[in-house]
């Protein structure tokens, strides 16, 4: 899709995760989607509680268009890929992927994300070194 | 947007929808939306449980378009708007709106879901008579 | 059990809130009875999202004895009362039950909870103006 | 606390976890126990859906008693012990731990669970090459 290095984060489905249809609750996806960007981005130094207390800065999810293709199921070993698609001052777009472990696409993601002040969720420009350390 | 009736859902924010941001965490916004269709369907005569049971049937939602405008927060309540915008033998869409208590719109969604066979989730046309309850 | 009053809070069981085994997932009754003890403090007039800006003050769980007695399902209607049976200076004690639509005891919980600083999480007095609002 | 041994499950804080009190909202400690159990039963070679499918058998959580000693904050890492204490024809106790990554103890809990038919929930004898598994 893009130049951008992609990564990789594994998950397991548990009890938790699963609904009386016996699959994966539709919106737990975007759950099992943010912790991927949290590893992506903890991979690339950057760790959110310390954005919040050293930037005043968090990031918020502005849309996310997603595709379910097949259910996730208990007991399951998920694969998340992410990469990072475009990136703005203020903004990115992430794409994200989601797998079985026998390699089914069980989902798509288009995240765009906005960096915004802590306090008062005002738009602000990403610090130059975060948005080194994104597209590096 | 179409000639469907729109549904309206009343929810209150509790702790347990927040995040460490101080705010709603973004993929709890598609529970409140499930929630309100829920409860659009219920107002039908549709009560999902019941459909499980006795057609051997299960919505899927196969995407979601997401759009968070302004962030909803702790003691919240929040209004849910569900419109019915297409259906098809085996699908359908509906368009849904969340408003804060100061009708502010705090985000929009376009769901697609399908229905399917509960245990095997092979794709099912709607039985006639819940297609006329939806539309009606 | 005491002479405080009781307060009693009802609440409808959505797909989210159940798991693959069909029934409600054990944690989420934790939720339910939190949500009962937060409407149950509105009644009296606390909000906690005030409480924390106001006074600095937030409730913290510091122990939960639940038993679960029978299973919670899909578009069940609950009522789950609570009752204050202890207050001393920084903390207190309330007993909650969890009963189905047809008067079936599901769950009983004793929770104990203090008052600390939303900054530091430090143990602080309960303000005489809550105190008093509590205990009437 | 007894002879059987103790296994060790790692975790991470997320986001999602989180509430606006900026810690680990208190029946997510719920989930992390019950992760950390799975995957105690995993490692005996007991995997919850074969169970379910092959026995028609589920474990019901039938009490909890947590204490809440620390909050667990975002991006924390933490680990949960689990240990058997009793077992019985139909039912067992497990005493699980969570610890933060600086060795502080979060939280305990003493959980009983109950081995059930999946679908009428009647309580019914751990298969004998289950409990072989379990004390090992």
């Amino acid at each position: 899709m893009q130049d951008y290095p992609s990564h990789q984060y594994n998950y397991r489905v548990y009890y938790e995760h699963t609904d009386a249809g016996g699959v994966v609750y539709h919106s737990r996806y975007l759950n099992f989607f943010e912790r991927a960007r949290t590893d992506w981005l903890r991979d690339k130094g950057i760790i959110q509680s310390i954005l919040q207390k050293k930037y005043n800065m968090v990031y918020v999810v502005t849309s996310a268009d997603i595709k379910f293709k097949k259910p996730a199921r208990m007991d399951d070993t998920l694969t998340v890929t992410s990469q990072l698609t475009k990136i703005k001052r203020a903004s990115m777009e992430i794409y994200q992927e989601m797998y079985s472990q026998d390699d089914v696409l069980l989902a798509t993601v288009v995240i765009k994300a906005a960096s915004v002040k802590a306090d008062t969720f005002a738009v602000v420009a990403l610090p130059e070194k975060i948005r080194e350390d994104l597209i590096k």
